[in-house]
Protein backbone atom coordinates (compact mmCIF):
# COMPACT_ATOMS: atom_id res chain seq x y z
CA UNK A 1 0.00 0.00 0.00
CA UNK A 2 1.17 3.69 -1.23
CA UNK A 3 0.07 6.95 -0.73
CA UNK A 4 1.34 9.58 -3.27
CA UNK A 5 0.71 13.04 -2.69
CA UNK A 6 1.18 15.20 -6.31
CA UNK A 7 1.05 18.65 -5.68
CA UNK A 8 -0.33 21.45 -7.30
CA UNK A 9 2.46 23.77 -7.87
CA UNK A 10 4.00 25.01 -11.54
CA UNK A 11 6.74 22.11 -12.38
CA UNK A 12 5.17 18.99 -11.49
CA UNK A 13 4.43 16.86 -14.30
CA UNK A 14 1.11 15.34 -13.40
CA UNK A 15 1.03 13.35 -16.67
CA UNK A 16 4.12 11.31 -15.53
CA UNK A 17 2.77 10.92 -12.20
CA UNK A 18 -0.55 9.16 -13.10
CA UNK A 19 0.89 6.70 -15.88
CA UNK A 20 3.33 5.62 -13.32
CA UNK A 21 0.60 5.34 -10.71
CA UNK A 22 -1.30 3.04 -13.15
CA UNK A 23 2.02 0.89 -13.93
CA UNK A 24 2.02 0.34 -10.13
CA UNK A 25 -1.65 -0.82 -9.94
CA UNK A 26 -1.18 -3.22 -12.25
CA UNK A 27 1.70 -4.46 -10.48
CA UNK A 28 -1.01 -5.41 -7.60
CA UNK A 29 0.20 -2.27 -5.86
CA UNK A 30 -2.79 -0.42 -3.82
CA UNK A 31 -2.38 3.15 -4.40
CA UNK A 32 -4.09 6.27 -3.34
CA UNK A 33 -3.24 9.46 -4.61
CA UNK A 34 -3.98 13.05 -2.90
CA UNK A 35 -3.66 15.83 -5.09
CA UNK A 36 -3.34 19.69 -4.94
CA UNK A 37 -4.83 22.29 -6.99
CA UNK A 38 -3.56 25.91 -5.72
CA UNK A 39 -1.90 27.03 -8.58
CA UNK A 40 -4.90 26.12 -11.13
CA UNK A 41 -6.91 27.99 -8.43
CA UNK A 42 -5.13 30.95 -8.28
CA UNK A 43 -5.23 30.88 -12.19
CA UNK A 44 -8.99 30.82 -12.25
CA UNK A 45 -10.08 32.82 -8.81
CA UNK A 46 -8.47 35.63 -10.84
CA UNK A 47 -10.64 34.88 -13.89
CA UNK A 48 -13.51 34.53 -12.06
CA UNK A 49 -12.71 38.35 -10.09
CA UNK A 50 -12.17 36.92 -6.86
CA UNK A 51 -8.30 36.92 -7.23
CA UNK A 52 -6.17 35.32 -4.23
CA UNK A 53 -5.48 37.20 -1.43
CA UNK A 54 -2.43 36.06 0.31
CA UNK A 55 -1.84 37.19 4.36
CA UNK A 56 1.55 37.42 6.57
CA UNK A 57 1.25 35.63 9.81
CA UNK A 58 2.62 36.88 13.15
CA UNK A 59 4.99 34.38 13.01
CA UNK A 60 6.19 35.81 9.42
CA UNK A 61 4.94 33.24 7.12
CA UNK A 62 2.70 33.84 4.02
CA UNK A 63 -0.25 32.18 3.90
CA UNK A 64 -3.42 32.22 1.84
CA UNK A 65 -6.77 34.00 3.07
CA UNK A 66 -9.71 31.49 2.39
CA UNK A 67 -12.74 33.16 2.63
CA UNK A 68 -16.43 31.07 1.93
CA UNK A 69 -15.95 32.49 -1.82
CA UNK A 70 -12.67 31.18 -1.91
CA UNK A 71 -13.01 28.00 -0.95
CA UNK A 72 -15.44 27.17 -3.27
CA UNK A 73 -13.43 27.93 -6.25
CA UNK A 74 -11.13 26.19 -4.76
CA UNK A 75 -13.23 23.02 -3.89
CA UNK A 76 -14.77 23.57 -7.15
CA UNK A 77 -11.21 23.38 -9.33
CA UNK A 78 -9.57 20.79 -6.73
CA UNK A 79 -11.95 18.02 -6.63
CA UNK A 80 -14.10 19.56 -9.90
CA UNK A 81 -11.77 20.17 -12.90
CA UNK A 82 -8.01 18.26 -11.20
CA UNK A 83 -9.88 15.41 -9.93
CA UNK A 84 -11.80 14.61 -12.78
CA UNK A 85 -9.03 14.86 -15.07
CA UNK A 86 -6.85 12.66 -13.59
CA UNK A 87 -9.79 10.15 -13.20
CA UNK A 88 -10.28 10.00 -16.62
CA UNK A 89 -6.62 10.15 -17.22
CA UNK A 90 -6.62 7.03 -15.16
CA UNK A 91 -9.86 5.33 -16.42
CA UNK A 92 -7.43 5.80 -19.95
CA UNK A 93 -4.97 3.75 -18.34
CA UNK A 94 -7.33 0.73 -17.16
CA UNK A 95 -7.21 2.03 -13.95
CA UNK A 96 -10.89 1.66 -12.13
CA UNK A 97 -10.43 5.04 -10.46
CA UNK A 98 -13.13 7.28 -8.04
CA UNK A 99 -12.27 10.68 -7.19
CA UNK A 100 -13.38 12.06 -3.77
CA UNK A 101 -13.62 15.13 -1.69
CA UNK A 102 -12.20 14.90 1.46
CA UNK A 103 -16.05 16.07 2.46
CA UNK A 104 -17.68 13.11 0.68
CA UNK A 105 -18.47 10.34 3.54
CA UNK A 106 -16.54 12.46 6.17
CA UNK A 107 -13.39 11.15 5.02
CA UNK A 108 -11.32 13.92 6.17
CA UNK A 109 -12.44 15.14 9.60
CA UNK A 110 -10.98 18.12 11.45
CA UNK A 111 -11.17 21.39 12.97
CA UNK A 112 -11.98 24.63 12.08
CA UNK A 113 -9.59 27.17 12.08
CA UNK A 114 -11.83 30.34 12.03
CA UNK A 115 -9.57 33.28 12.20
CA UNK A 116 -5.99 34.06 10.85
CA UNK A 117 -3.81 36.05 13.21
CA UNK A 118 -2.02 38.28 11.23
CA UNK A 119 0.23 41.54 10.20
CA UNK A 120 -0.69 44.47 8.25
CA UNK A 121 1.20 47.65 8.17
CA UNK A 122 2.95 46.75 11.19
CA UNK A 123 0.21 46.31 12.95
CA UNK A 124 -1.21 42.74 14.32
CA UNK A 125 -4.82 41.91 13.47
CA UNK A 126 -7.11 39.17 13.55
CA UNK A 127 -8.48 38.31 10.08
CA UNK A 128 -11.93 36.45 10.38
CA UNK A 129 -13.89 34.34 8.25
CA UNK A 130 -11.23 31.70 7.26
CA UNK A 131 -12.36 28.47 6.03
CA UNK A 132 -9.28 25.90 6.88
CA UNK A 133 -8.37 23.84 9.14
CA UNK A 134 -6.58 20.54 10.28
CA UNK A 135 -7.23 17.37 9.86
CA UNK A 136 -7.93 14.64 13.38
CA UNK A 137 -9.73 11.73 11.63
CA UNK A 138 -9.85 9.79 8.78
CA UNK A 139 -12.60 7.50 8.01
CA UNK A 140 -10.17 4.82 6.40
CA UNK A 141 -13.45 2.11 6.44
CA UNK A 142 -14.62 4.05 3.38
CA UNK A 143 -11.00 4.08 1.59
CA UNK A 144 -10.46 0.29 2.19
CA UNK A 145 -14.16 -0.70 1.15
CA UNK A 146 -13.26 1.47 -2.43
CA UNK A 147 -9.28 -0.46 -2.27
CA UNK A 148 -10.88 -3.71 -2.29
CA UNK A 149 -13.76 -3.30 -4.29
CA UNK A 150 -10.87 -2.72 -6.62
CA UNK A 151 -11.04 0.91 -7.27
CA UNK A 152 -8.16 3.31 -6.89
CA UNK A 153 -9.24 6.30 -4.58
CA UNK A 154 -7.84 10.06 -6.00
CA UNK A 155 -8.16 12.71 -3.15
CA UNK A 156 -9.08 16.33 -2.85
CA UNK A 157 -7.44 18.51 -0.36
CA UNK A 158 -10.46 19.70 1.85
CA UNK A 159 -12.01 18.15 5.19
CA UNK A 160 -15.35 18.48 6.64
CA UNK A 161 -15.20 20.38 10.20
CA UNK A 162 -17.18 19.09 13.27
CA UNK A 163 -19.53 21.62 12.35
CA UNK A 164 -19.60 20.04 8.76
CA UNK A 165 -18.55 23.07 7.35
CA UNK A 166 -16.07 22.42 3.96
CA UNK A 167 -12.35 23.11 5.47
CA UNK A 168 -9.17 23.84 2.47
CA UNK A 169 -6.51 21.83 3.86
CA UNK A 170 -3.02 21.57 3.36
CA UNK A 171 -2.45 18.43 0.77
CA UNK A 172 0.60 17.20 2.16
CA UNK A 173 -0.63 16.45 5.73
CA UNK A 174 -3.84 15.32 4.68
CA UNK A 175 -1.77 12.44 2.47
CA UNK A 176 0.30 12.22 5.81
CA UNK A 177 -2.97 11.79 7.60
CA UNK A 178 -4.22 9.39 4.83
CA UNK A 179 -1.28 7.17 5.13
CA UNK A 180 -1.23 7.18 8.78
CA UNK A 181 -4.87 5.69 9.14
CA UNK A 182 -4.25 3.33 6.08
CA UNK A 183 -1.03 1.98 7.64
CA UNK A 184 0.18 2.28 4.35
CA UNK A 185 3.76 1.27 3.59
CA UNK A 186 5.25 4.18 2.07
CA UNK A 187 4.26 7.75 1.58
CA UNK A 188 5.57 9.44 -1.33
CA UNK A 189 5.17 13.34 -1.74
CA UNK A 190 6.57 14.91 -4.81
CA UNK A 191 7.56 18.06 -5.71
CA UNK A 192 9.42 20.40 -7.66
CA UNK A 193 12.35 20.10 -6.32
CA UNK A 194 14.65 17.06 -5.62
CA UNK A 195 13.95 16.64 -1.98
CA UNK A 196 15.02 18.57 1.43
CA UNK A 197 17.84 20.67 0.15
CA UNK A 198 20.20 21.75 2.79
CA UNK A 199 21.02 24.80 0.34
CA UNK A 200 17.96 25.78 -1.96
CA UNK A 201 19.59 27.37 -4.31
CA UNK A 202 21.50 24.57 -5.01
CA UNK A 203 19.63 20.59 -6.05
CA UNK A 204 22.52 19.12 -5.87
CA UNK A 205 22.66 19.80 -1.65
CA UNK A 206 20.10 16.86 -1.40
CA UNK A 207 19.48 15.27 1.94
CA UNK A 208 19.66 11.51 1.34
CA UNK A 209 18.34 10.46 4.52
CA UNK A 210 16.73 11.71 8.03
CA UNK A 211 16.02 9.31 10.81
CA UNK A 212 12.62 9.94 12.21
CA UNK A 213 14.33 11.33 15.63
CA UNK A 214 16.15 13.55 13.78
CA UNK A 215 13.27 14.91 11.55
CA UNK A 216 12.49 18.29 13.51
CA UNK A 217 16.17 19.40 13.71
CA UNK A 218 16.19 18.92 9.93
CA UNK A 219 12.70 21.23 9.86
CA UNK A 220 14.21 23.79 11.11
CA UNK A 221 17.22 23.84 10.12
CA UNK A 222 16.42 23.12 6.41
CA UNK A 223 12.84 22.99 5.50
CA UNK A 224 11.63 26.55 3.73
CA UNK A 225 7.99 27.63 2.94
CA UNK A 226 6.22 24.83 1.63
CA UNK A 227 8.84 22.36 2.57
CA UNK A 228 7.90 22.70 6.37
CA UNK A 229 4.77 21.65 5.49
CA UNK A 230 5.77 18.40 3.54
CA UNK A 231 8.35 17.04 6.19
CA UNK A 232 5.18 17.76 8.76
CA UNK A 233 3.46 16.28 6.89
CA UNK A 234 6.04 13.01 6.87
CA UNK A 235 6.89 13.28 10.59
CA UNK A 236 2.68 12.88 10.80
CA UNK A 237 2.77 10.09 8.67
CA UNK A 238 6.12 8.02 10.79
CA UNK A 239 4.21 8.69 13.89
CA UNK A 240 0.94 7.19 12.86
CA UNK A 241 2.76 3.93 11.82
CA UNK A 242 4.00 4.49 8.08
CA UNK A 243 7.52 2.49 7.47
CA UNK A 244 8.76 5.44 5.29
CA UNK A 245 8.29 8.77 3.53
CA UNK A 246 10.31 9.85 0.44
CA UNK A 247 10.41 13.64 -0.71
CA UNK A 248 11.13 13.24 -4.21
CA UNK A 249 10.77 14.93 -7.72
CA UNK A 250 7.89 15.20 -9.77
CA UNK A 251 9.65 17.02 -12.74
CA UNK A 252 11.25 12.95 -13.79
CA UNK A 253 10.13 10.24 -15.86
CA UNK A 254 8.47 7.47 -13.86
CA UNK A 255 9.04 9.96 -10.32
CA UNK A 256 6.96 7.64 -8.62
CA UNK A 257 8.89 4.53 -9.34
CA UNK A 258 12.21 6.26 -8.90
CA UNK A 259 11.39 7.66 -5.52
CA UNK A 260 10.44 4.01 -4.48
CA UNK A 261 14.05 3.17 -5.42
CA UNK A 262 15.10 5.50 -3.09
CA UNK A 263 15.75 8.52 -5.41
CA UNK A 264 14.55 11.70 -2.90
CA UNK A 265 14.93 12.46 0.99
CA UNK A 266 13.85 9.29 2.22
CA UNK A 267 12.73 9.58 5.79
CA UNK A 268 12.24 6.75 8.10
CA UNK B 1 -35.32 2.69 -2.77
CA UNK B 2 -36.11 6.37 -4.18
CA UNK B 3 -33.95 7.84 -7.40
CA UNK B 4 -34.41 11.53 -7.36
CA UNK B 5 -33.59 14.56 -9.60
CA UNK B 6 -33.11 17.72 -9.09
CA UNK B 7 -32.37 20.00 -11.84
CA UNK B 8 -30.13 22.64 -12.51
CA UNK B 9 -32.41 25.34 -14.29
CA UNK B 10 -33.40 28.71 -12.02
CA UNK B 11 -36.26 28.10 -10.36
CA UNK B 12 -35.83 25.26 -8.86
CA UNK B 13 -34.95 25.20 -4.86
CA UNK B 14 -32.29 22.86 -4.25
CA UNK B 15 -32.29 23.65 -0.45
CA UNK B 16 -36.30 22.48 -0.54
CA UNK B 17 -35.23 18.85 -2.35
CA UNK B 18 -32.16 18.72 0.23
CA UNK B 19 -33.82 19.43 2.93
CA UNK B 20 -36.77 16.80 2.38
CA UNK B 21 -34.34 14.16 0.98
CA UNK B 22 -32.60 14.52 4.40
CA UNK B 23 -35.79 13.90 6.19
CA UNK B 24 -36.54 10.91 3.94
CA UNK B 25 -33.06 9.37 4.58
CA UNK B 26 -34.00 9.44 8.53
CA UNK B 27 -37.28 7.95 8.03
CA UNK B 28 -35.31 4.97 6.66
CA UNK B 29 -35.45 5.18 3.09
CA UNK B 30 -32.45 4.31 0.56
CA UNK B 31 -32.11 7.64 -1.68
CA UNK B 32 -29.54 8.38 -4.90
CA UNK B 33 -29.46 12.29 -5.42
CA UNK B 34 -29.17 13.14 -9.55
CA UNK B 35 -28.51 16.41 -10.31
CA UNK B 36 -27.74 18.80 -13.35
CA UNK B 37 -26.04 22.15 -13.32
CA UNK B 38 -26.54 23.75 -16.64
CA UNK B 39 -27.64 26.94 -15.82
CA UNK B 40 -24.40 27.57 -13.29
CA UNK B 41 -22.30 26.21 -16.10
CA UNK B 42 -23.52 28.89 -18.04
CA UNK B 43 -22.40 31.50 -15.95
CA UNK B 44 -19.49 30.72 -14.88
CA UNK B 45 -18.54 29.85 -18.85
CA UNK B 46 -19.37 33.42 -19.79
CA UNK B 47 -16.90 34.85 -16.52
CA UNK B 48 -13.95 32.37 -17.43
CA UNK B 49 -14.71 33.87 -21.16
CA UNK B 50 -15.90 30.96 -23.08
CA UNK B 51 -19.31 31.52 -23.35
CA UNK B 52 -21.65 28.12 -24.20
CA UNK B 53 -22.75 28.12 -27.62
CA UNK B 54 -26.71 27.13 -28.48
CA UNK B 55 -27.30 25.29 -31.78
CA UNK B 56 -30.17 24.47 -33.88
CA UNK B 57 -29.91 20.56 -34.85
CA UNK B 58 -31.70 19.59 -38.56
CA UNK B 59 -34.66 18.53 -35.86
CA UNK B 60 -35.23 21.97 -35.53
CA UNK B 61 -34.02 21.54 -31.36
CA UNK B 62 -31.98 23.96 -29.48
CA UNK B 63 -28.60 21.76 -28.14
CA UNK B 64 -25.78 22.90 -26.19
CA UNK B 65 -22.28 22.68 -28.06
CA UNK B 66 -19.89 20.35 -25.79
CA UNK B 67 -16.97 21.15 -26.97
CA UNK B 68 -13.64 20.19 -24.71
CA UNK B 69 -13.11 23.37 -23.14
CA UNK B 70 -16.91 23.27 -22.37
CA UNK B 71 -17.21 19.84 -21.22
CA UNK B 72 -13.99 21.28 -18.73
CA UNK B 73 -15.90 23.61 -17.46
CA UNK B 74 -19.18 21.89 -17.11
CA UNK B 75 -17.36 18.93 -15.25
CA UNK B 76 -15.46 21.34 -13.14
CA UNK B 77 -19.11 23.53 -12.16
CA UNK B 78 -21.25 20.13 -11.61
CA UNK B 79 -18.98 17.70 -9.75
CA UNK B 80 -16.71 20.62 -8.38
CA UNK B 81 -19.33 22.99 -7.23
CA UNK B 82 -22.91 21.55 -7.13
CA UNK B 83 -22.04 18.37 -6.38
CA UNK B 84 -19.94 19.86 -3.27
CA UNK B 85 -22.12 21.88 -1.87
CA UNK B 86 -24.97 19.68 -2.16
CA UNK B 87 -22.83 16.45 -0.06
CA UNK B 88 -21.58 19.34 2.68
CA UNK B 89 -25.52 20.82 3.04
CA UNK B 90 -26.09 16.95 3.59
CA UNK B 91 -23.61 16.15 5.87
CA UNK B 92 -25.07 19.62 7.90
CA UNK B 93 -28.32 17.74 8.24
CA UNK B 94 -26.61 14.65 9.52
CA UNK B 95 -26.76 12.71 6.41
CA UNK B 96 -23.66 10.64 5.15
CA UNK B 97 -23.51 11.79 1.48
CA UNK B 98 -20.53 11.07 -0.88
CA UNK B 99 -20.71 12.79 -4.10
CA UNK B 100 -19.84 11.23 -7.59
CA UNK B 101 -19.54 12.22 -11.17
CA UNK B 102 -20.19 8.84 -13.55
CA UNK B 103 -16.78 9.18 -14.38
CA UNK B 104 -16.16 8.19 -11.17
CA UNK B 105 -15.78 4.20 -10.90
CA UNK B 106 -17.34 4.07 -14.48
CA UNK B 107 -20.68 4.29 -12.72
CA UNK B 108 -22.12 5.89 -16.20
CA UNK B 109 -20.86 4.43 -19.30
CA UNK B 110 -21.91 5.23 -22.70
CA UNK B 111 -21.23 5.71 -26.65
CA UNK B 112 -19.86 9.30 -27.31
CA UNK B 113 -21.79 11.28 -29.84
CA UNK B 114 -18.75 12.81 -31.57
CA UNK B 115 -20.28 15.30 -34.07
CA UNK B 116 -23.67 16.97 -34.08
CA UNK B 117 -25.75 17.71 -37.27
CA UNK B 118 -27.20 21.23 -37.39
CA UNK B 119 -28.93 23.59 -39.56
CA UNK B 120 -26.69 26.91 -39.67
CA UNK B 121 -27.39 29.86 -42.13
CA UNK B 122 -30.17 27.29 -43.78
CA UNK B 123 -27.50 25.20 -44.61
CA UNK B 124 -27.00 21.66 -43.17
CA UNK B 125 -23.41 21.44 -41.65
CA UNK B 126 -21.53 18.51 -39.41
CA UNK B 127 -20.04 20.17 -36.09
CA UNK B 128 -17.46 18.17 -34.90
CA UNK B 129 -15.55 17.65 -31.54
CA UNK B 130 -18.89 17.06 -29.55
CA UNK B 131 -18.63 15.30 -26.19
CA UNK B 132 -21.93 14.23 -24.94
CA UNK B 133 -23.72 10.76 -25.16
CA UNK B 134 -25.70 8.17 -24.09
CA UNK B 135 -25.49 5.83 -21.04
CA UNK B 136 -25.67 2.57 -22.06
CA UNK B 137 -24.56 1.10 -18.93
CA UNK B 138 -24.82 1.55 -14.99
CA UNK B 139 -21.96 -0.03 -12.40
CA UNK B 140 -24.80 -0.63 -10.18
CA UNK B 141 -22.29 -2.36 -7.43
CA UNK B 142 -20.50 0.71 -6.71
CA UNK B 143 -23.60 2.50 -5.60
CA UNK B 144 -25.74 -0.40 -3.77
CA UNK B 145 -22.14 -0.42 -1.84
CA UNK B 146 -22.23 2.82 -0.70
CA UNK B 147 -25.57 2.57 -0.13
CA UNK B 148 -24.92 -1.07 1.55
CA UNK B 149 -22.50 1.05 3.86
CA UNK B 150 -24.79 3.71 4.79
CA UNK B 151 -23.89 6.39 2.19
CA UNK B 152 -26.03 8.16 0.44
CA UNK B 153 -24.55 8.67 -3.33
CA UNK B 154 -24.79 12.55 -4.94
CA UNK B 155 -24.18 12.34 -8.74
CA UNK B 156 -23.02 14.87 -11.47
CA UNK B 157 -24.04 14.31 -14.80
CA UNK B 158 -21.40 12.86 -17.02
CA UNK B 159 -21.06 9.52 -17.81
CA UNK B 160 -17.65 7.79 -19.60
CA UNK B 161 -17.16 6.34 -23.09
CA UNK B 162 -15.47 3.14 -24.03
CA UNK B 163 -12.97 5.22 -24.86
CA UNK B 164 -12.78 6.42 -21.10
CA UNK B 165 -13.39 10.31 -22.56
CA UNK B 166 -15.65 12.22 -20.06
CA UNK B 167 -18.95 13.11 -21.13
CA UNK B 168 -21.68 14.89 -20.53
CA UNK B 169 -25.17 13.70 -20.35
CA UNK B 170 -28.77 14.53 -19.71
CA UNK B 171 -29.47 14.13 -15.80
CA UNK B 172 -32.92 13.71 -16.81
CA UNK B 173 -31.84 10.13 -18.38
CA UNK B 174 -28.85 9.84 -15.94
CA UNK B 175 -30.95 9.16 -13.56
CA UNK B 176 -34.06 7.29 -15.19
CA UNK B 177 -30.28 4.79 -15.56
CA UNK B 178 -29.51 5.01 -12.26
CA UNK B 179 -33.29 4.12 -11.36
CA UNK B 180 -33.52 1.15 -13.51
CA UNK B 181 -30.07 -0.46 -12.81
CA UNK B 182 -31.06 -0.05 -9.03
CA UNK B 183 -34.47 -1.22 -8.90
CA UNK B 184 -35.78 1.31 -7.47
CA UNK B 185 -39.52 2.14 -6.55
CA UNK B 186 -40.04 5.44 -7.77
CA UNK B 187 -37.79 8.04 -9.49
CA UNK B 188 -39.08 11.46 -8.67
CA UNK B 189 -37.82 14.29 -11.56
CA UNK B 190 -38.16 17.85 -10.06
CA UNK B 191 -38.98 20.39 -12.44
CA UNK B 192 -40.18 24.28 -12.11
CA UNK B 193 -43.41 23.51 -13.64
CA UNK B 194 -45.90 21.22 -11.93
CA UNK B 195 -45.64 18.32 -14.28
CA UNK B 196 -46.35 17.48 -17.72
CA UNK B 197 -48.96 20.31 -18.86
CA UNK B 198 -51.31 19.90 -22.08
CA UNK B 199 -50.72 23.97 -22.54
CA UNK B 200 -46.81 24.88 -21.37
CA UNK B 201 -48.79 28.32 -20.76
CA UNK B 202 -51.09 26.63 -18.04
CA UNK B 203 -49.68 25.20 -14.80
CA UNK B 204 -53.80 24.27 -14.33
CA UNK B 205 -53.59 22.26 -17.13
CA UNK B 206 -51.36 19.53 -15.66
CA UNK B 207 -51.12 15.73 -16.61
CA UNK B 208 -52.20 13.46 -13.25
CA UNK B 209 -51.63 9.98 -14.60
CA UNK B 210 -50.04 8.65 -17.74
CA UNK B 211 -49.86 4.93 -18.27
CA UNK B 212 -46.90 3.48 -19.41
CA UNK B 213 -47.96 2.49 -22.24
CA UNK B 214 -49.50 5.88 -23.04
CA UNK B 215 -45.76 7.50 -22.67
CA UNK B 216 -45.31 7.99 -26.09
CA UNK B 217 -48.71 9.76 -27.54
CA UNK B 218 -48.35 12.34 -24.30
CA UNK B 219 -44.35 12.50 -25.65
CA UNK B 220 -45.36 13.37 -29.24
CA UNK B 221 -48.45 15.57 -27.92
CA UNK B 222 -47.77 17.39 -24.84
CA UNK B 223 -44.10 17.69 -24.40
CA UNK B 224 -41.88 20.44 -25.51
CA UNK B 225 -38.47 21.10 -25.02
CA UNK B 226 -36.31 19.86 -21.91
CA UNK B 227 -39.33 17.90 -20.50
CA UNK B 228 -39.19 15.48 -23.80
CA UNK B 229 -35.88 14.40 -22.59
CA UNK B 230 -37.72 13.96 -18.66
CA UNK B 231 -40.63 11.73 -20.26
CA UNK B 232 -37.84 9.79 -21.81
CA UNK B 233 -35.98 9.18 -18.62
CA UNK B 234 -39.35 8.21 -17.69
CA UNK B 235 -39.95 5.73 -20.07
CA UNK B 236 -36.68 4.61 -19.82
CA UNK B 237 -36.85 3.98 -15.60
CA UNK B 238 -39.89 2.15 -16.25
CA UNK B 239 -38.71 0.02 -19.42
CA UNK B 240 -35.88 -0.84 -16.78
CA UNK B 241 -38.63 -2.22 -14.22
CA UNK B 242 -38.99 1.45 -11.93
CA UNK B 243 -42.59 1.08 -10.55
CA UNK B 244 -43.52 4.76 -10.71
CA UNK B 245 -41.92 7.88 -12.14
CA UNK B 246 -43.24 11.12 -10.51
CA UNK B 247 -42.87 14.69 -13.04
CA UNK B 248 -43.52 16.91 -9.66
CA UNK B 249 -42.54 20.53 -8.79
CA UNK B 250 -39.53 21.12 -7.48
CA UNK B 251 -40.44 24.96 -6.20
CA UNK B 252 -42.72 23.60 -3.49
CA UNK B 253 -42.36 23.20 0.16
CA UNK B 254 -40.96 19.14 0.88
CA UNK B 255 -41.24 19.08 -2.75
CA UNK B 256 -39.51 15.33 -2.59
CA UNK B 257 -42.53 13.66 -0.51
CA UNK B 258 -45.27 16.45 -1.92
CA UNK B 259 -43.82 14.10 -5.38
CA UNK B 260 -44.52 11.03 -3.26
CA UNK B 261 -47.87 11.90 -1.92
CA UNK B 262 -49.01 12.18 -5.73
CA UNK B 263 -48.41 15.70 -6.80
CA UNK B 264 -47.53 15.96 -10.49
CA UNK B 265 -47.83 13.94 -13.41
CA UNK B 266 -47.50 10.12 -12.31
CA UNK B 267 -45.89 8.00 -15.03
CA UNK B 268 -46.61 4.06 -14.18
Amino acid sequence: MIVVKVGGGEGVDTESVVVDVAELVKQGRQVVLVHGGSHETNVISEKLGHPPRFVTSVSGHSSRYTDRETLEIFVMVTAGKINKLIVERLQQLGVNAVGLSGIDGRLLEGKRKAFLRIKEGGKRKILRGEYSGVIEKVNAGLLTMLLDAGYMPVIAPQAISYESETLNVDGDRAAGAIAAALNADTLVILTNVPGLLRDVEDESSLITHISQSQAEVYLDRYAKGRMKRKILGAVEALLGGVSQVILADGRVDHPVQSALAGNGTVVE
